[in-house]
């Protein structure tokens, strides 16, 4: 099959091998594919991935032992858990230690004709859903978990910090539970597209201290001590970016002023399905480009140009 | 009067000028005051902090324009608050923005023959509680100040790293509150007389990840990051030291495993000084050694030696 294979570095291969699904899992046939900072990452030795990256994505069942998934179009959590052990049994699989992360971690990804999956990963996708907006719900999932990790107020003034997809992507979710996030960043043209879709917006430089809530979307180390400057005393700062692995991080300032750090990572798709079909959210104005698999050298370089928010890959 | 300046370096004055109470302000005669990791850390640059340090004691109101406090023993609220912004005004002076901070930021400290601080800071001491438990009622009530941010989990594996004065407290503080915590550090003599007070410890290199919540007290950046690494997905890990500004620290690991990380600060007195006065905690077996203050020099270099837990100086 064809693949977008990282090996030090990405090549595009047409003979590599088709995936081997495991028992219990099943094959699909992917669709189409979002590019995530991640991935981005992953390209830059992040996690230090050696395979098939991609793992948001919009497919269908193509082989299942599972009658109930056959030919359903489907998405993918991409944590494959163990199922056994005491996070498994307590409904976090995503923290399992054995599990294998699709296109992170020891498992091939979404940047192929065909991916595997275990079958309990598989959600279906109703019609009212498209593959443009289905390639978003992992994303989606991503920012929705931060209301199972803590409380915010409704009164709380909050900061998202960083006018990437994101960024973009969170302060769409937090506007649609009803909050009224300010969005930040360095970059006037993102701020003003963004602003179209009722997201109030300012520049970075023109922020001051003082937020309840910071969430840090920069993506790198100085965006992350920005992150934590603006926060108030007893405040919290969201972290919902690997990029700040071996951060040099001022934690003086956060004992000082006893803030919280609160890492959030993947979610639970079930909240972000819903607001999908309800229309709470609707991040397509964030899609770019859409490339074809057969380009997606080109759709990687794309993807980590400033003024793209979101890169797809069809197939 | 008598002080122990630091002005770069730490000097034993004899010729200091007396305190200058401003409006609203008493002199306090200091008698007993106790060294702190965080006086250790200003004696080697951090805050930048000229003046004289100290923090932690117990004192007799010299100079006061409120009766009640004439000549009362008391403790002080080391943060001196504007009391009127938004924090002062929620009962968190501790976090006003003006704030001068006693020995530590704008105000000189506890390791001279008086002090000034404002009458609201001073609190009388009943007379069950004697100077040498007194002068602990400031780290006690900074360890008490964990409760007020968080909820700690009656059936939570907890981990207190570092087993010097700060993470003997701490486990101290925790078991009176009957929780059940580890101690764990590098030195096994300080292990095993900890274990004489009932605190069951381990040495660090023996331990294995997967605690509940881990507090660090180990007060450099590599202890932070074992720290990290040893709390569970989904765990706290709870920052008891300033002596990490600028370290760095691995918060990628954070955000994959979604940690939450609290800076914890100074403490309310009134939880301290209750626990004091009920003997539910008896920190005297810490004290390692009582200098007179014209010693004082000496006495630092005892507080930064290993073996000493508590080093205090008597006035």
């Amino acid at each position: 099959m064809r693949a977008l294979v990282l090996d030090r570095e990405l090549k595009l291969r047409a003979d590599y091998p088709d995936p081997v699904p495991k028992p219990g899992e099943s094959v699909v046939r992917v669709r189409m594919a979002g590019i995530c900072g991640t991935d981005l990452e992953l390209a830059r030795g992040y996690m230090s991935y050696r395979g098939v990256p991609g793992h948001e994505f919009v497919g269908v069942v193509a082989h299942t032992d599972t009658p109930a998934l056959a030919g359903r179009r489907v998405v993918g959590e991409i944590n494959a858990a163990c199922g056994r052990c005491g996070f498994c049994r307590a409904g976090l699989g995503r923290h399992c230690t054995d599990r294998t992360v699709l296109g992170i971690l020891g498992r091939d990804g979404a940047f192929a004709d065909y991916l595997r999956l275990p079958d309990e990963n598989l959600i279906p996708l109703p019609d009212s859903i498209s593959d443009e907006l289905g390639v978003f719900v992992e994303p989606i999932a991503a920012v929705y978990e931060i209301f199972e990790q803590t409380l915010l107020g409704r009164d709380e003034r909050i900061l998202v910090l960083g006018d990437g997809r994101l960024g973009a992507l969170t302060a769409l979710v937090l506007r649609a539970e009803n909050y009224a996030p300010l969005i930040a960043g360095r970059h006037r043209d993102k701020l003003d597209r963004l602003a179209a879709l009722g997201l109030q917006g300012r520049l970075e430089k023109d922020l001051k201290p003082g937020f309840d809530v910071v969430v840090d979307c920069t993506g790198n180390s100085e965006g992350l001590n920005r992150a934590l400057d603006l926060v108030r005393p007893r405040g919290k700062l969201i972290l919902k970016s690997t990029a700040a692995a071996g951060a040099t991080l001022n934690l003086a300032f956060a004992v000082i002023n006893e803030i919280t750090i609160i890492g959030s990572r993947c979610g639970r798709f079930a909240p972000a399905i819903a607001a999908l079909a309800a229309g709470k959210i609707d991040p397509r104005p964030l899609i770019s480009e859409v490339y074809p698999l057969d380009d997606a050298i080109e759709a990687f370089a794309a993807a980590g140009q400033s003024p793209n928010f979101k890169v797809l890959m069809k197939l």
